[in-house]
């Protein structure tokens, strides 16, 4: 452990905020003294330096980074999000972007160097070390879903015909270095880098120094492929008690190491991006240090989609202006079950996204989800369908309006449900993302059949209604 | 590692689907053979355990975990969700459930009595052995979310007047019960239980066995307060390359151990719930296995507050009979408009949740949501009015009705971006999880915003427009 002490805590109140920490950071950029930023800088709780560099011009980002060492540079780089160290990264000189970007851990900085443009990239990386350089290609080839995508290449590896001295000696002269490493197994290699074998360090306190690692290893470890999914792994780690698991490619060779949390974090940026297409953030993260240009472009592309299916959907309605003309309080019944309908069937796509993301639904299992939602359409439409059914008759009296709402939100429920369940399996089988397609879709399906219910049902009982 | 041979990922090809997993599960559970049904469930594939528990009858579950042992029975309810194990136990005789439960890693197994009816947690406590009894009661008293929620009991931990020789007999004594603690360092108190030191365990393989832990330990070493929040655990493994860190209580006294995979496992835990509340799905997840009637009613009691919102804001709607009627086709905008709005308004709650929760917006900052959303607001409101405005002038060819349906959504666009950005600020400083409440309320201001300005824009030109 590099530090001691104790661990401080943001503090959220806001009633003791003085100077922010950017503002000061701001100042000792502005007079250029790289000597009493560092300190600062590690003065700051956890968390402070983020936001920090959140509120920081492009100009004082660009300076600081110019002001730090480039494994402090490094460090600061890496507690933005990955957007934004890329968007600064871009910003860069090609040597000085590479002189930071070989300092980061090998995951980040396969996924980093993916994030910019194709030709940023390749400049960076031919501005760096050799080996730095080899082994970020090699990273930067895998899916980043995948184990390739998200395993580390920093772990120790030994030959069979090695002797525990000769560990014991490499892990002494080599302490500074695997210091990062924080592991506790090492690997056994055997012709062409196959893996036979795993090491528990700890078996080498037992264990004479003379003797052979291939006699202590654990022979034939378990492993995965490097195109395994990051959904396969959670479920590796669910039923395997291990920190980390070794990542061979198709000719058994050892190729890097997947840690669990590395599995958990790509779970939990999946989880989160999930929720922000969901809610309309698409393709890029945003946050609002971003340009403003950049932020309503990116937001207006997802609004654009929806305002054409929209304006479809709502064309139904031009076609009943008679009925509309002649019963104008149904044009108050239009939106309520619209939006009714559109809230039961998200709960649908939340149900179909969250099953398929734990695999307990595969996206070809339409009928277990037609039965399942069918069923609990049914009841969920006749118990909305008569609160709004009684409602209306509250409100005018009439009972033939209250049985065309009733009707129309009990059916357009069940349709809601229906179609929510089944259009993420369909987006999946497309290999979309169903996230990001569901919630129009689904609300131009329900839309439509609550208009065309509503003011189809009421034109055909339109003289009991006027 | 108790496995060798390498990791078959699930095969997702339906074509070669035979019979299913449960199938043969719940015929081997029929049949009553203990000794063909835990060769059958090791030979399946990762995930497809999780799947056919997910399928198999409560009455087949709960006979499964009667046939298995203890622990070969907590390995499978530890592949099942939170909801699917607390309700399978719920169903089990105290006995068997707490002999079952007791086999669980100490944070799985307070999350799963903190899950059930406290009746029936009390009862399983009192069956439990009393060291893991008195420390599930422990772990059960810390909030969910914070480092006394997500530690872990399993840590070594050796007193300061013991010797390297001692720690390397225990560790040989203990091998394998220690063999699922897959940890790297030791702990070593002072007085009173109080942390004084780490110990890198590969150290002592440098270290002559007469040394005293005292003087190879790293002194004071870093650690956490019990009470602190899982952002700040993110936080601090951010900026530290630990697997894990210790936690100690006010006294400093060590009580538990936090690994960065459980921090990554909670973040993704609160991702996914988002996405879920934000779709509807509040309370307790729902997965489609589960009773019919549970799940309605789960959906409903969320629809329930959306159907008298949606009440609510259409009634405005009522106050403007005259101004549809004269001209009916504004029935056709209400709709978009206010869909519309709804979709830019979930934008902007999308990125105040996630801001808030990277830290990089703190729930006082009002002024700044308001001054990023507002410009953004204009820029989309005009550019989303001129769209629609110029669709309503190709449809109608009247320049007034284009004018109400741009200025309505051009308002209304600012409307929603603001009330969206800001809402989750409101609802987090009244304490409550801003993304259950943030999507039912923004939709009730931009649906009542929406049909007042067009209703009311059109009022005040009804003679341009009939």
């Amino acid at each position: 452990m590099r530090q001691t002490g104790s661990f401080r805590p943001l503090d959220f109140d806001e009633s003791t905020a003085t100077a922010e920490p950017w503002e000061r950071l701001h100042e000792l950029i502005a007079a250029g003294q790289p000597a009493a930023i560092l300190p600062f800088l590690t003065s700051l709780a956890p968390g402070e330096t983020a936001r920090a560099m959140d509120r920081l011009s492009e100009g004082d980002q660009l300076a600081l980074m110019t002001l730090l060492a480039p494994e402090d540079a490094a460090d600061v780089l890496d507690t933005m999000t990955d957007g934004q160290a890329a968007d600064l990264v871009e910003e860069m000189s090609a040597e000085q972007a590479a002189a930071i970007v070989q300092e980061l851990p090998s995951a980040m900085q396969a996924d980093l160097l993916g994030d910019l443009e194709d030709e940023d990239a390749q400049a960076i990386l031919s501005n760096m070390r050799v080996p730095r350089r080899t082994e970020a290609l090699r990273l930067m080839a895998y899916e980043p879903d995948t184990a390739g995508g998200v395993m580390m290449t920093e772990y120790l590896a030994y030959r069979e015909d090695q002797a525990v001295a000769d560990v014991i000696e490499d892990l002494r002269a080599n302490a500074d270095r695997y210091q990062d490493f924080d592991i506790q197994y090492a690997y056994v290699l055997g012709e062409r880098d196959r893996l036979v074998g795993v090491l528990r360090l700890r078996d080498l306190l037992l264990t004479a120094p003379n003797v052979g690692v291939a006699s202590i290893m654990i022979r034939d470890p378990l492993r995965v492929a490097d195109n395994t999914t990051i959904e396969d792994l959670k479920r590796f780690f669910d039923e395997h008690a291990f920190y980390g698991i070794p990542v061979v490619d198709q000719d058994d060779r050892l190729v890097g190491v997947v840690r669990r949390a590395a599995v958990e974090r790509g779970l939990n940026q999946r989880a989160t991006q999930t929720f922000l297409a969901a809610s309309g953030i698409v393709g890029d993260e945003e946050l609002r240090s971003m340009p403003m240009v950049f932020r309503a472009k990116n937001r207006l592309s997802w609004l654009s989609l929806n305002i054409i299916l929209n304006v479809i959907a709502a064309s139904v309605i031009t076609l009943f202006q008679d009925t509309l003309s002649a019963v104008v309080i149904l044009a108050v019944f239009l939106p309520i079950i619209s939006d009714m309908s559109g809230c039961s069937g998200n709960q649908a796509v939340a149900v179909s996204i969250r099953e398929m993301s734990l695999g307990l639904l595969r996206p070809y299992e339409y009928m277990r989800v037609v039965i399942k939602e069918g069923s609990l359409g049914i009841l969920n439409g006749v118990a909305l369908g008569i609160v709004l059914g009684a409602l209306a008759f509250l409100w005018k009296g009439n009972i033939w309006l209250s049985l065309v709402v009733f009707l129309a939100l009990a059916i357009n429920t069940l349709i809601a449900v229906l179609a929510g369940g089944l259009i993420p399996l369909l987006i999946k089988r497309l290999k979309f993302d169903p996230a990001v397609g569901a919630a129009p879709l689904l609300t131009t399906v329900t839309d439509m059949c609550g208009f065309l219910l509503v003011l189809g049902l009421a034109t055909m009982v339109l003289d009991k209604l006027v």
